[in-house]
């Protein structure tokens, strides 16, 4: 009986990319708040999604250095367990409720891309980076404080694909609501002949993260970046305008999805 | 309306990490047939499979060079069509058909990743690497000839899990009977709390590589060596012989697998 | 006239993997001290240098994510500016100054490595990673608080190298005498025939580390492991014993080295 | 008494990246000739060259595929010896005889970025790619023949920072007199405050390829990009018309440098 949650399943269960949950993970954010023109965002919402008629255009680009860890203090190999994420998240209603949808996630690390495509976000593989604040003062690290500058950039491919540039102007308790509920689409397609276009799995569901916990959260002005390239969309969702940046940590647990009714 | 294949789903569908077949590969091949433990070998088969009787314990383990190319000459973008690929093929039965299971597959790409998964090879990421052959002579170089040496090597996570040797002996017409139909798993987990153990997906399929062709195929001997790793079950098979070593050039072309009924 | 410092010349000079200092670092650091064979230590010493009588056997190994910055906030550019460095730093004597010598060094950026070699560091490419504190509390991360643990490891060439955990037991106000003025061995060959063994440039040199702050000082206990590889001699140093074990924030700028006299 | 050729110098003389000659080489190539504004070109060019008066602009573009062998066939050992290579060379004069000069080139690999290094030849790391020929026939790669169509690019930092296209149109001896003598620069800075613009090393020599062999090599059309990009001077040498397009393979010997007088 083989054992494990996603690929591969293995005799003693220890090879799969993740096991299941709880996942926990730690990180720092990089985020700027922008708007594109509506018309682009509302062309990357999946059935079942409706622009929101509030904030039609806006979308929020995150870069994340991430730490995760399961039962095991998995923080502990940090070649596994680290990992680095951009992601746009766009604002719309499900149903009523007022939900933000990920049409573009890069992550660099197979776990990680297990993990998400299990949750609904559609991960490719990308190289993020952005700057760090560390403890021992100098001019080689931004302070949180007014006036620091954070870059942060996405590649993919070889390509540029993103570029973000936050300064920051004050304090926050949160980043000014910027963070909403996110709904994917969990998706597996078909590949016998003919069954192409009529995926196995194909269902939206609301994501849920537990004791999420912010902290040091900074917010300020922003430049963002969007780039073309082949077999990428991502820059059709280019900035007409952006709005706050922000700069935060976050904490939080995953145990599972919700299934949305149709 | 969402266009695309398979993760990320998008207005032009351009973005997907795989668009549908058909995909067609070209690669050269270092392989090596090994025998492990049969326990080991049939610890690692799904239900629906059983051991070989004829040839328990017999594995062949692959690295290779590959290029893809869907129908609009990819190839030319070499960053994203190249990759590398590490894997072990089982001997086994399915009902009374001698057919090999794939445990254990490492690619360095992300597309190949995508189009892995739903072909059913449980697909992590690695770093593979076989010594080529050029056309220009000279000492920094095997040729194809009697004596032709080729070192090669799988490593994940920072941490070597194979390697392997082969020396040529003679030409063949095929690496001799190595390769047989595979038997895949399609998994795709559930992620609602309670059901991590009811995956949507989770069903065995039969890979179906059409016009297959194999050219400049050398046998010969060869060392194989596997070795452990946290997160890793592939030394659990470790060699207790090894039989024929080969270097081969193939090419096929996938449109899609079929679905095996219980 | 070409401009620059580094490799690459230019017109512009703006090409070079380095410009002139000053260079300004911040990083945080997973350090191990530990005894290797007193022999095996003073094996790794240049003319010039002797074991410390008092301290034979002794070495350092540090694991560090830094952060670089010239005069133009270079930090707001982290493909570039940030990387990762594995060293060990083994106890020795300069006439009768105790000092430290720097055998083996790996970073995994060419930038880092340029500035290496200019300066006497012996920089390969590896891959460093080690554990990350993030400021949202949660088991994804360690605290800076007793108990607090700490992972690292190097890899190079797909080679497992080396592996530390250190367990935070107090804080400090340094790491403990720790570390010493460094000594390095700037080189650079001929490559005219008949000259490989008349190097180009040999010379003794003591780097100088200027404006050195440390903050969030813990020290504790520890383990390491090195591990031999084809093209590496780091595992000759393998711990006997291990010392302190500790995990701090540097930062430091450095303008120049100082030739020493033989 | 340490042994070794480059840094890391060690007891066993077994760490450093590279040991001294000879040096093998064989490799593929995707080749693009082509023609920038001759003051561009010129302003690359080192005290001691000048510009060629009969192709004063003239510039050849070499994306490689290379694999490296000492005195111990190291290419059984891919990771360490294979690499990918991009460089450009621009026609010059050293005094009365034609020669090459190569103000950029990128490699994937630190061994042969040490031997660059003492050869004169100004490395960076980059991700370099081309398409490649298998034996095995089929849609996923291209075939000898004209009409053949190859891809290559480079990237660094996650940038573009080159794109080519070569047509096949037909076979041919050589590459029609693309390649020249090269003359490179050995540079190694001074790093003591004052000196900075004092190198320890800067001189001209010319580097000698013994051996050279050449084979399959087939000419054609070509297209080539160079793109601008952060501490990055490439895209000044952009194209205004390409010349012949190329695929070859190599094969050479290097076993040292000829100093040239002033």
């Amino acid at each position: 009986m083989l054992q494990g949650y996603t690929y591969p399943l293995s005799p003693r269960g220890e090879a799969n990319l993740a096991s299941a949950p709880p996942w926990n993970y730690a990180g720092d954010i990089v985020g700027v708040e922008f708007w594109t023109d509506p018309a682009a965002a509302e062309a990357t919402l999946p059935e079942g999604l409706s622009p929101d008629p509030e904030s039609s255009g806006r979308v929020v680009a995150l870069f994340v250095d991430w730490q995760f860890s399961g039962q095991n203090n998995e923080y502990l190999d940090p070649v596994r367990s680290q990992y680095r994420e951009f992601m746009v998240l766009v604002d719309a209603r499900w149903k009523d409720q007022p939900v933000s949808w990920c049409p573009y996630i890069y992550v660099d690390n197979d776990l990680a891309l297990a993990r998400g495509w299990v949750q609904g976000f559609p991960k490719k593989l990308g190289a993020v980076a952005q700057t760090r604040v560390f403890a021992a003062p100098g001019s080689a690290s931004p302070t949180l404080a007014a006036g620091g500058l954070f870059g942060a950039s996405l590649s993919a491919a070889g390509r540029l694909l993103a570029e973000a540039r936050v300064t920051l102007r004050q304090p926050a308790s949160d980043p000014g609501g910027l963070l909403r509920p996110t709904v994917n689409l969990r998706h597996f397609p078909r590949l016998a002949v003919g069954e192409y276009d009529k995926p196995a799995v194909h269902e939206l569901v609301m994501a849920e993260f537990l004791d999420q916990r912010l902290a040091d959260v900074w917010t300020g002005s922003a430049e963002l970046g969007l780039f073309a390239a082949p077999g990428e969309e991502l820059a059709d969702l280019a900035p007409v305008r952006t709005g706050t940046g922000f700069r935060a940590s976050m904490s939080y647990t995953v145990t599972g999805v919700r299934r949305l009714e149709a």
